[in-house]
């Protein structure tokens, strides 16, 4: 059981994202690094704020480990949140408990003027030295866990920039593209500048790969999601790849719906993730031959764990793990999930029939 | 322009639902009677609760008419809620201004238990009284628009049911699908039940054709779609048929993704509502020989207006009325779309050249 002895690479998740197979697939979560895991709460109640976790790098490090450590996961990714950049922009942003994120809306061309690529890297000075930190200590206490870098899409981003916090629909942020088209792409430009180039710097802090996640991707339609993310993740993959060649790309479009297939065409993108409503027969046929599939259990299952959650594991090994495949889930782990689950899941795993 | 003359239908909608294609479309839009109307506002201000309304025929029946009257739509559609079906069981339904529905949330067996199906259609009288007063008031006033009544799929019933209001990923919901899955089935169960009786009586009142909503069946992975969403919406197709053959029946799955597909082969469904995000290429190849369609214009174009709005209506139009269509939105209309611009649209789409 396994190809490891075959590879010529010593991180599972690499060669996955280089173009191999690997049985058992590596297998990482997002929100792996969270608020389920009682060693997280501490250190999210010694410091204050959300945001002061994600610029202390020292600690933004220690909780990127804690789920290394404790489950042996492929892959790191860095502790931050998407909304770093429009807080680098120079956007107020700030995490009230229980209530998420919220943001000084944008609300037309002159508070866009406002908006500062310049100050970009020196206010993610922390946030880079976070990912050399946790690049060091993986090298010591997990060699063969890789670390992931990433950030929001445009798109994704835009819609908490101009709404200014969560929404059911994004209607002002449609309502911005649909009727002020020209305004709305001078946004999503300078978000795809910032993001390749806060993706380049994680590299060049020790990312091995990086993830770009459009999680309202789901609510465009047809057109609208081709111009506002299929464009501009095409456009952030090209520039990143253009002064980064080597390093894997991810793209998560969550709710792409059947132009997932436009996804896995673009030339620089490497894996997908797959939310958990992608049926995975379609996925195998018409995304596997272009890009290693990565995803999609729903993490719900794994707050209700036990022969349901083992089910819906052998469904998804059985469908997709001949081909390129990372095992991870559908959405971000939510906070009831109990620790001893996601223990499960990495056995059931590891020591499925391939 | 135009195949009128060539039908056996009266009314354009039932001509489509019952084979023929119709050039220009029939349009109707998902709610057409609601808040974006001053003389909906005045009623609804006469009138205390949205409960009220609901329950209160001769009231019910003027604001259904109202977009009618202004707009001319092709079909009316029942002022109603999906929730009336979980009052008439017997649970605690109000809506709450600016909060949205709020409900006793049903928290285990016995909560299930007191849920009575014997009481629902002396509940639902008002109800079946408005579909009557409504189709008397079409003969009279607007031969050619058809009634269509419609209900709640039991998932997106339950989905409320359980969690008790509005939610972002219906986590209790699928907590109880997936770890208390004989429980679960018991509450679907009696929702098809109740479903298909309550769209009988709807149908015996006056309605000629009816809509099932399944607004949540976005959130499901693939099996899960299966169990909690095809199956009973196929179930009470079954049902409605059994007894009211010659009534069309719409589906409306909201979110299903590829496994619209699914939808599409289920026997009794004669349309597939498609939401926003369906690419209209894919549909008329692999739904459109199946069903006929209806949708899919982002209701945000219609607030945006102007050349933005005409584009996407010329581009739906072109992709798909070749076949079997029904012109609609992809979601429910706004509180905030123009009502000019409603009138552009009905405009627009019936001098459209074919």
């Amino acid at each position: 059981m396994g190809t490891t002895a075959k590879t010529q690479f010593q991180k599972p998740l690499l060669a996955v994202l280089k173009g191999e197979t690997q049985t058992p697939p590596p297998i990482w979560l997002m929100r792996q690094a969270g608020r389920y895991l009682p060693e997280f709460r501490a250190v999210r109640k010694e410091i204050g704020g959300f945001l002061d976790l994600c610029y202390n790098p020292k600690k933004a490090c220690e909780v990127t480990l804690q789920p290394i450590e404790r489950y042996g996961f492929d892959a790191a990714i860095l502790f931050s949140d998407i909304l770093v950049v429009p807080h680098g922009l120079g956007q107020h942003v700030e995490f009230r408990t229980g209530e998420g994120p919220v943001l000084e809306a944008l609300k037309d061309a002159e508070d866009l003027a406002k908006l500062d690529l310049s100050q970009l890297h020196e206010k993610m000075a922390p946030v880079y030295a976070a990912v050399s930190e946790i690049r060091t200590a993986l090298a010591q206490t997990a060699p063969k866990t890789a670390l992931i870098g990433f950030a929001g899409a445009p798109w994704t981003l835009a819609c908490y920039m101009v709404e200014g916090k969560g929404s059911k629909d994004y209607a002002r942020t449609k309502e911005w593209a649909y009727g002020q088209t020209d305004l709305f792409q001078k946004l999503v430009d300078l978000l795809v500048e910032a993001i390749a180039a806060y993706l380049v710097r994680q590299i060049d802090a020790g990312a091995e790969a990086v993830q770009i996640f459009d999680s309202w991707a789901g609510v465009l339609p047809e057109d609208a999601l081709k111009r506002w993310s299929l464009e501009p993740i095409t456009a952030i993959a090209e520039k990143v790849k253009a002064e980064r060649p080597e390093t894997p790309i991810i793209a998560f479009p969550r709710g792409a719906g059947q132009l997932y297939e436009s996804f896995a065409k673009i030339p620089h993108i490497d894996a997908l993730g797959l939310d958990t409503t992608v049926p995975l027969d379609w996925a195998v046929e018409v995304l596997q031959p272009h890009v290693a599939l990565q995803g999609n259990l729903d993490p719900i299952r794994m707050v209700v764990g036990g022969a349901e959650m083992d089910q819906a594991i052998d469904y998804i090994l059985e469908k997709t793990a001949k081909g390129r495949f990372i095992f991870n889930l559908g959405h971000g782990c939510v906070p009831n999930t109990p620790p001893e689950n996601v223990a499960r899941l990495v056995d059931r795993i590891r020591n499925f029939s391939f």
